[in-house]
């Protein structure tokens, strides 16, 4: 098969390579129809995560279902699927209670950005499709495969309620789909911190109420004065970065919850803001099985459309283009069409 | 007055002190009854926070009002009433919403091992009795100014639900008052990290259903192989170090929320743990008034005593004697009488 491949930081390739296979009889192949690039694999791009030998890349994709093994019951050959970027067994204690992010078997797609991708775990992991999507919809469906139930998550994990005041910190793509996300969850006030032009856009499509350009105290001091002093019900961390972290913290009201859906970088928390003001923490790895059944009918129905975030489509073979635009923030997300 | 006077690290003398006043016609004075040593009041003593200048020490107190001022309503002179260590005002939004650790006036006891202790936002602070409570009961009522509903707020926190595994990090008066309240919380299994005798066996009066002595990787081992690998569904953190916050999540089953209640210091959440299997974290300062209506007729019911962590009773006058013991590890905590 044609496949991203990652040589060192900095350097990517598409070139041939094996293709995947049916290593366990609970394992399904999937033909990419389409993958994309995220924030995440920027981390080995940009040399924040060692590369030990060449691999391949890529944990995003949505296609069709090409060859199943001798256990897999619900899913078929010829299943149009989105493929979670956390494949679980279904069947554990985590998974039964809905952590399925904390499954005893937990693998992640390893082949995103390629023309085929191993599914382990196929009949609990992968989301099948009643039919294949019309292609118009095929950047809305990919966005189920992590961005938007990652985005979901920050929103969850914040506790946004209806009618409440929510905060995103970031504006890439999984800060774009958490304004999205909060929106969905009946925020009534949604704060966007951003100050690049096409990412507020994005934003106010997603249903920003306001839009932040400040960052650290300018921005606390920017938030607390939105919401008279008080700060804000719930406050979406989509950075990871020390700075972010405090920032979220200090605009959270008393007793509010900080959701964070990326892995910190040696961040710390700052405890005496938490401690005195009750702040919370909770997110982690998105629950994506968990949220399908309840994110995908709506995004079917055209009634949650993250598709905005991918600003740039490229055909599978331009890959290291779009990690380019990615890295230099040219582009908020990349979809790559093999 | 005679009060606490905390000099330097390790030096603490008992001498006439000024009698603190009616500084706002908010405030109260309450005549001490009974106060305490917190094991917060070791850091100043350990030299952990700097002592800038001669001050008294001390915010657990019980006692009767000796003074109001002119805008107090609720609150007479001669009532019997719990001071909780945080004041606050009762009508700020942070207040109304429960936040009461949050307050915008928010400010503490400062003269609880003394003979005279003032009290800001004295009506909405100060838990009034009906009457005087029995000599006997004093230690039980003293607890609830501080030692009880923090440890219970920890609990709280973590989500201790009726049936479930709590873990207990800690075994000081805080730790000892979170298996107290996992208890009352309805927890199924409490599993107390305790290597010392004398506080075991108070883990045990107040409901630990398992002991576990090791610490660290050897704790986290035990812990779930008392719970068939999967770990607590909730866990009470009441150390604040940076072991014991890493078992804290370690012991925690994913989707699980650790419960804190000290201000860390200097310490790290283990973000992969923290990412992986989504434990959350909660708590911080105890919204003490919050709880008293719910804990207070409990204790004086007698259904709620946590007068067993005071295993040390001294007269005033023998406070310097109380902080050594308490430092050495002698004594859980030290009741002091004016």
């Amino acid at each position: 098969m044609r496949a991203t491949i990652l040589y060192a930081p900095g350097h990517v390739r598409v070139e041939s390579w094996a293709d995947p296979s049916i290593e366990r009889p609970t394992d399904a192949i999937v033909r990419v129809v389409a993958g994309c690039v995220c924030g995440s694999d920027l981390w080995p791009y940009r040399g924040a995560n060692p590369v030990s030998e060449p691999r391949t890349i890529g944990h995003e994709a949505i296609g069709v279902v090409e060859a199943v093994g001798a256990e897999v019951e619900r899913v078929r050959t010829g299943n149009f699927v989105v493929v979670p970027f956390n494949h679980c067994c279904g069947r554990c204690v985590h998974c039964l209670a809905g952590q399925t992010q904390g499954c005893v078997e937990l693998a992640m797609t390893a082949s995103g950005q390629a023309e085929l991708t191993r599914v382990t775990n196929a009949d609990a992991t992968c989301f099948v499709l009643d039919a294949a999507p019309d292609p118009a919809q095929h950047a809305a469906v990919l966005a189920l495969s992590d961005v938007l139930p990652t985005g979901y998550h920050a929103a969850v994990s914040a506790g946004v309620a209806p009618g409440s005041t929510a905060v995103v910190v970031g504006d890439g793509a999984v800060g774009l789909c958490g304004v999205l996300s909060a929106r969905r969850l009946g925020a009534e006030r949604i704060i966007a911190l951003s100050r690049n032009p096409q990412r507020q856009r994005i934003a106010t499509i997603f249903g920003a109420t306001d839009l932040v350009p400040d960052r650290g105290d300018d921005a606390v001091e920017a938030v607390l004065e939105l919401t008279d002093g008080v700060g804000a019900d719930a406050v979406l961390e989509c950075v990871g970065t020390g700075e972010s972290m405090r920032t979220a913290f200090r605009v959270a009201r008393p007793g509010a919850t900080v959701g964070f859906v990326g892995v910190p970088h040696g961040t710390e928390i700052p405890w005496s803001t938490a401690f005195r003001n009750n702040i919370g923490l909770r997110g982690g790895m998105a629950p994506v099985v968990r949220y399908l059944p309840e994110l995908a009918p709506a995004v079917l129905a055209g009634e949650l459309d993250a598709s905005a975030v991918f600003d740039l489509e490229l055909p599978l073979e331009q890959a290291p283009q779009g990690y380019a635009a990615m890295d230099e923030r040219r582009a908020v997300k990349v979809l790559l069409r093999p």
